[in-house]
């Protein structure tokens, strides 16, 4: 085994080290994230940081990287303009246009466009969903929550709507992933396909297996 | 397809809408967080909400429910205790004992005993690793950032320990998760094997693909 002290880890390489912190968590959903700018351009970005904040009311959130010269946010600028965005679930058959939204393009460049990728509108809603992702979701931004630590941003929204196929819509509410080909992340760039090896009961002491030794 | 509205979200079954709700952001990792109380029990508490920050400094936050006669939060009691925790994938092979340590015991009831899993503890540092997980990092709190929306709360560490096995770690700082199987879970109680499809280079405007049509 390896063992890295603190004192190590900031000795790494800068590259290396965001490499490797981004891959300590584990597996992370990929998710495309469709906004519009209040003069009307689409923007779409592929985020690994999205996080389930609560369902009821229904809240999602996603962590926002510090702006720099190299990564402009144009996500962040839209949703503070428009007050909505789009979350949109990264399939197998469309990873790698998802995984290019990431590239610099100039503000009022859709990636919709340079990517591949096709706009899709609900009705009295303006920001745009992706027409290839199966599970859809809009929501109503509703607070930022400024992390000092590192100058990031957390992102939540409250769910205004949600798109998906019936067939993934199991009895108890839970939505089939796999049946619809989402894919995982593992650090910023290793995509992954996920398949089910087993569900669990709700945890009750009173039916612990016996797993003592 | 399906298309709820916010309206139709707010009417369905609280426990339908939970496992609705949960699944939307898509597959999130699986980790054990490893606790000790001031007096010196250990608690263990499996989470699918941990969430990267930031590589430098390298910070790591997960979201925590708020605290019910059902949920106690021994993980937060023991964390504002003594100011050190531990994340540890959870892999195929432990995957049940993980689940179950969601259960609701006692306060001093140790998740380790009573789900088979073996404390591990690294030189001067006071939180239980989990010996089974290949991934294990040790945290020293940092911030608690409180959602008032919904009463939950960010908690964010900085990683102080990292342990991983040498053959895991690649050339270029990525974990290889796949190697340690590492679980993917979807919604509250589906666990997911993971299997690696593609990676990408640095996605720059230059180097685009021809994606238009």
């Amino acid at each position: 085994m390896k063992h890295y002290t603190r004192k190590e880890i900031d000795a790494l390489d800068r590259r290396f080290r965001a490499n490797l912190v981004n891959c300590l968590g584990g597996y992370k959903p990929a998710n495309l994230i469709g906004t519009v700018s209040g003069a009307g351009a689409a923007n779409l970005a592929i985020f690994n940081s999205v996080v389930h904040i609560g369902a009821n009311p229904p809240l999602v959130g996603f962590i926002l990287r510090p702006p720099t010269a190299d990564v402009p946010r144009h996500t962040y600028e839209n949703i503070k303009e428009t007050g909505v965005y789009t979350i949109n679930h990264v399939h197998e058959s469309f990873v790698e246009r998802a995984h290019y939204t990431s590239a610099k393009f100039e503000k009022g460049v859709s990636e919709f466009e340079k990517c591949g990728l096709t706009e899709e509108y609900a009705q009295n809603f303006a920001a745009p969903f992706v027409n290839e992702s199966a599970i859809k979701i809009g929501l109503r931004f509703v607070e930022e929550i400024e992390i000092k630590l590192n100058n990031t941003i957390l992102v939540i929204g409250e769910i205004e709507h949600l798109i998906l196929p019936e067939n993934a819509l199991l009895e108890n509410g839970n939505v089939d992933l796999n049946a619809v080909s989402s894919v995982a992340v593992a650090g910023l760039d290793t995509y992954h396909r996920v398949e089910k090896i087993a569900a669990f009961p709700y945890a009750k002491a009173a039916d612990l297996p016996d797993f003592e030794r």
